[in-house]
């Protein structure tokens, strides 16, 4: 069964992204547009918090992707990947697998993702880490 | 012509993974026979690193899924995301972002997977972070 949908999938990711370069790099005003949009995850009340550590907080994603679907987010913004310090992106990933125990997904399995720039399909330049289970994850990653 | 992937990427993703729960979770033997499978990442020789750190190596993925395709592998072996300190994990991010940069998909943008487990379609019980470049990266994420 998995095998017949890694194979399904991967004509999936064939058919539409074959020949599909990713668009001209984004300019340097350009990325500080994006650095400088409204953050929506400021404004999420601390109850929706399900989990949270010194420097980082874990919600619900609102478009979720799999049956639990998580984000883990610093307090302090930082817009992506690029600009955190090793510490936070270390105290991040074990609040991650923390919190995907605490939703019973972590013996079954699940995907951490992390999306950088437009390329890396990031939609808010506010860091955060997905992480997704509670089904079959495929592949490729998207 | 981004809307687009993202339209029929969705679809293919609910046509192949609706309804598909994962399987049953695995018992502790099975867990335990996983993670002392051989690691393939053990043998690949040391001019094949394209990156390294003090406690990590990059290499590029024999099965690229992307233009750039490279893993984060901690050069002493832990099975899973689960086992390894919070200094580590910031460390291999910390040497992604650089060998993204190294690679030139920064700017455009990347993408880290980490897969844990069957459910997330882990196949090499050798932690290793994907790190995915130069093309369009599309949701959702496998």
């Amino acid at each position: 069964m998995r095998y017949i949908i890694s194979i399904t999938n991967a004509l999936c990711g064939l058919i539409f992204t074959a020949g599909l370069a990713a668009a001209a790099p984004p300019t340097d005003q350009e990325l500080a547009d994006l650095y400088a949009e409204p953050s929506p995850f400021e404004s999420v009340p601390r109850d929706q918090w399900i989990a949270e550590s010194d420097n980082a907080y874990v919600i619900r994603d609102h478009k979720p992707q799999a049956p639990v679907h998580l984000l883990v987010i610093p307090k302090q913004r930082v817009p992506t990947l690029l600009q955190a310090s090793p510490e936070l992106l270390g105290e991040m990933l074990d609040l991650a697998r923390k919190a995907a125990k605490q939703e019973g997904i972590a013996r079954d399995g699940f995907r951490i993702v992390i999306n950088t720039h437009p390329g890396g399909s990031q939609s808010v330049y506010h860091l955060h880490m997905h992480v997704l289970g509670g089904r079959q994850m495929t592949w490729p990653p998207g």
